[in-house]
């Protein structure tokens, strides 16, 4: 039975995320999604939140299950039992970080090896901080999650902002 | 009638940004130079003295504007009626963040395209990060900048700091 | 007025090609498809082909106009009085291609200047080689070519290839 | 049952490949080696002898298989109820080809996945065109291919070719 | 006499810098390794601490020399008597920002060039900051470290920290 | 004493070629450029020429030696006693292949390394094969190669070929 972890911030979970989510979990027996507590970075959506839409928006896939955890993502799967780290690859600065880690990660515990899914091309421009600025200037970010989230957005950044400008030259 | 937005921080203008600048005011009929209230960073120099600093450097150009701005891009280039976003192109790691933010951007409002120059070989190397660090080390950045932008830069980091070191292994 | 040339080898025009065409043609006064005698190169279709193809798929673009050429891109451009060469970016490698064919263009001619686009996200994957590489093996190429297209191309490959194989190891 | 296919020249096989197909063994329950046809290309070794040191350096494996193909890997994984191709990834210009391959494979059969393996750290300079380099002018091999295929090159390239030159300046 | 100046952060040092110090230290006549005083981040170690690992850890090398200094660091290699800069480079992403580095170096100070050595392969992956995360979460370093820096790194982080998680999809 | 071999082409050598050369000779005491003969291309150049060129621009540099060779690079460099191999490096997909190469050669000898020079910004577009491109078509190439090679290709390509093409929509 092949176990994998699929780890990462999720703040929030985008299109992205569940493209990759439904592909590995149609691979693996089982998938466990980390939500990573990242001591340096402040999330704009608390642990909890995190947790609860990724549940919300994976309920349909009966192999996959969601966690928090801290600590080296490595660690985190063998406590778990997996012997499969998930990653999506979007661009080719994503993937010299990506091959580090996974070098890395296979240095600590060499049981444990890292596969990657290229993201779909539909979503391959993604990611979570263009959704939350897209989201704080108040445009609409439902091409870009789903609607779970979409809606926990549009509380967290509630008024339309203005695109504030000043016309300068004129009276130069 | 073509209008077109170049958009960024300009903190401050280089003569990369100016190449581009020139450039661009040649093909299309009305340029905006948008200068981005960044809410994440403190800039070393002021709105103000940033929007001043362009007007001065672009006045020879007569179908260039300069105006500040905050939100996204492709919403300011919406409200000014540019149907076109104008990025400068520097190096592979530019690239790929570039072509993200034209993709989401094209997303957002689909008729609005983004174009791309090339840096000129001479200015390829050139950053604002770069010519401050310069310009805090007390080293002329005259070879960056026009003449009214060192300045400016000489006003903000006037001492000449030392290059200090301690001699360390003699002792040992 | 602003006149650009579009060069490439069309062999043959993709959806990716006319993405770019259609870009550049709401930007530009004219744009002149610039079909390249490849000299290295045997292309599957020939100039007339080609030529014939890609005025057929260009017919409702008023600015637009199809030409071959042999030579450096930038006499074409300088010949035909364009200031501007266009081009389409898909990927890194091709950027840094790309960004060198640009720099030495503008040493020969330095009044001539390349201007890009990136290709639409759908199109990304796409080139004409791998275009070809599907219609040879006899899958059908509509959703990467025009249907002109695709329709030259069956004829060009007429009998759908089986994708053969020999079971090996079983009898080992 | 997760069915995958591993596609490649294998002209020779390294243990870059060899890595590979070790690890995707272990994920999947059974793994088809299908060597490419490929019809641009001569290769070093032909398709029976490609196909035997295949099956002999994987012997090991009892769920790998190795096979012939021609045509698409796409079509290739279809006709052989496989849903997974594994692809190996070694360095940056690999990757973004690889995410071109996999987008139009997708499109191709949409029912058919890629999935990737970062190139074990120890192999990650490997290619075959390397390692027959190598071999052609006469260097030992056995620190990048398994000892049979080392033998196999030693055949095709028996005499040590010395390292001839000839020294230029002296008499001008 | 060639002299040569290899700046970093170094906190800490790691097998990857050894590799570029013993190599460097063959080819050029002094080396100068120049830590750092970096304005903008806290480090681990003080700088006290950095100078004396590093002269722990390059003792055995005649010709190498510890000294730390802030500023541009063309500035203290040209107030050393230094011709070169020394720098390793490990990735694609790496390389940019090294190619702007020495433009930008050079044309401050053009006596001054910068050469390159490539990280060995079984250092590729590794990094002060990855090195800082495995040994947060209280695994072992000697891998990445000399002895004493492991040392170091255990005393700043004595605890073991759990990798802790939250099994969290059940009771839903 | 420092003792370097430069290998390459040089088909023919440009003002990128002498500034790696220029560089290279000022840090080693002998620097041995050598000359390959590629069992693979057909050069422009017969090797006598480019032999003879590269000893006459060269000539000013009392540590250079020009020398021709086939085989492993690495072979090469220990044939003649040295120990370092010197490349430059333009760009990213350079990078990547150079560090390859890099590797295979420190595995192959391992008491061999390579260095690196990355091109003066002024050069970093050019490549022999853009400019025998050039020279083909019949533009002058005296801004890319020295007077001696510009005039070899002169010779190589005598007349000055028209860009030629034929307007092909009108009488659609």
């Amino acid at each position: 039975m092949i176990k994998a972890v699929y780890p990462g911030s999720f703040d929030p979970v985008t299109f992205g995320h569940l493209d990759i989510i439904k592909r590995a979990a149609k691979v693996v027996d089982e998938l466990i999604i980390g939500v990573l507590v990242n001591k340096n970075k402040t999330p704009l959506f608390s642990m909890e939140e995190r947790l609860s839409l990724l549940k919300e928006v994976t309920k349909e896939f009966q192999n996959v299950k969601v966690m928090a955890f801290e600590g080296l993502t490595v660690e985190f799967a063998r406590q778990n039992g997996a012997k499969l780290i998930i990653r999506g690859l979007r661009a080719v600065t994503d993937f010299e970080y990506e091959m580090q880690l996974a070098q890395i990660n296979h240095s600590v515990e060499d049981e444990i090896d890292t596969m990657f899914f290229t993201t779909s091309l539909e979503y391959a421009f993604l990611s979570s901080t263009l959704v939350k600025e897209v989201a704080y200037y108040g445009s609409d970010t439902k091409k870009y999650v789903p609607e779970a989230v979409a809606e926990a957005l549009r509380r967290k950044f509630p008024v339309k902002k203005e695109c504030s400008y000043i016309e300068e030259k004129e009276e130069a």
